[in-house]
């Protein structure tokens, strides 16, 4: 991408999404010159460490920003969009956060430049995380909003694609999956464990190595266990130990039978 | 541990166990002595690149070895115990690495020393595998077998630990669902992504980060997507547009009210 401009940025919302954000901002050389969120609380805690403004009052949010990006909850999003476009009128560019939000929610308040930068990603407050690796997806209003965007997301990332909204609708399910459900199984693991007083960390080398094989391998290509080898003994066994957790019981009945298609 | 005895080591099978055990092996010092499969194809493919001896005849096992490891599928593995013990007499070691197989198998065939090395791992023939993190589950007939097998395991992993049958029964269970149902969740996202032309690769950064939060986090505390905040308007547009996929639907709704819980 060459050089990148730094942006004049606000960030509106103090969460997940936001925090990484504004840290990825920040190390990319960007001016984050505000930040808003809902309590004067979240709104310090964010900011104060940056040495940036902060307030919890949207009709105080500085007016003449090159960027404002938007990291708050689905649905809350309406709203800040709207008081948002209202107060810093048709020059700079609105961007928000939320995959599952299409840029109608900008269009609506009469936004001109505007678009939607997603990150693919799953944030805690606990753990930093190296933007560079993060999948950032982008859509823009117009060509010049695009190009601030995608300028924007290469600042930050070095995976940048462009991505409507059916795109990133389907993104997220297979998130949902690929993410929150294999998290889920490693509970399911978890919860078996403590059961027997077991810790959980002798699974951590297992639970590392399935997601490297996927970089190398398919899904498909690397799937093992008794599905894939069809071995009705083994599944059955475990069926049985499992008979009296109804749920794991389900959800083992249920994926070992996709494993087995 | 200290220095640990070199052992001259008759490995038993040629699969995916067999391969990644004669490698660490071989690295930690030991004498592999010989290889056994059943067709002396697979057999010279493991064994010829280590410049190792190899059989397809199990009359022809050599019967002075410190230690015997029958690496071979469970419903092999009783006929291969028999005639190992057998042959070899009651002064070597007997191995297996079967986690779901008990140490009867080798009792019913008179072994004297025996005991089961069970490595929790899941191996393909296409990845090497660093044994030292991988871990190692072991089990002995008598004080003797057991210092001479945990004495092995070190020398190959930094993580070895003592299980019994039921233990090595849960483990396996929990390896289930935290190894082969976590790759089937990426092998949904797979499935999802390539019917929209969507490369894999954008979702690894995603799954790397998943599997590296349960380093530090538990999987509950990990746990983030719509069924933990209980966005029910995202679940439901989820479930509509699985609506043609009838086994992720109904993985999707399992699994988000098992998270839910």
């Amino acid at each position: 991408m060459g050089e990148v401009a730094s942006q004049r940025v606000v960030v509106l919302g103090a969460g997940r999404v936001a925090t990484h954000l504004v840290a990825a901002l920040v190390r990319a050389g960007h001016n984050v010159a505000q930040v808003w969120s809902r309590t004067e609380a979240s709104a310090r805690r964010l900011a104060e460490p940056w040495g940036i403004s902060y307030t919890d009052d949207l009709d105080t949010v500085i007016a003449d920003a090159d960027v404002y990006i938007v990291c708050v909850a689905d649905s809350a999003l309406p709203l800040v969009a709207e008081k948002i476009a209202q107060r810093v009128g048709e020059t700079p560019l609105l961007l928000h956060t939320a995959g599952s939000v299409d840029m109608g929610v900008w269009h609506q308040q009469g936004a001109k430049h505007y678009g939607i930068l997603y990150p693919l990603q799953t944030f805690s407050m606990e753990r930093p995380v190296d933007m560079h690796e993060v999948s950032l997806f982008v859509e823009a209003s117009d060509a010049d909003a695009l190009a601030q965007t995608e300028a924007m997301a290469h600042s930050l990332s070095d995976r940048v694609y462009r991505a409507d909204t059916e795109v990133r609708a389907r993104l997220h399910i297979a998130a949902v999956f690929a993410c929150n459900f294999a998290n889920a199984m490693y509970r399911a693991a978890h919860d078996l464990l403590s059961e027997a007083a077991i810790p959980f960390e002798v699974l951590l080398p297992l639970i590392d190595e399935t997601a490297s094989k996927v970089h190398v391998l398919s899904p498909v290509e690397a799937q093992t266990g008794p599905a894939v080898r069809r071995d009705g003994n083994v599944m059955q066994r475990h069926m049985e130990a499992l008979a009296e957790n109804h749920d794991l019981r389900q959800i083992y009945e249920q994926i070992s039978k996709y494993i087995m298609q």
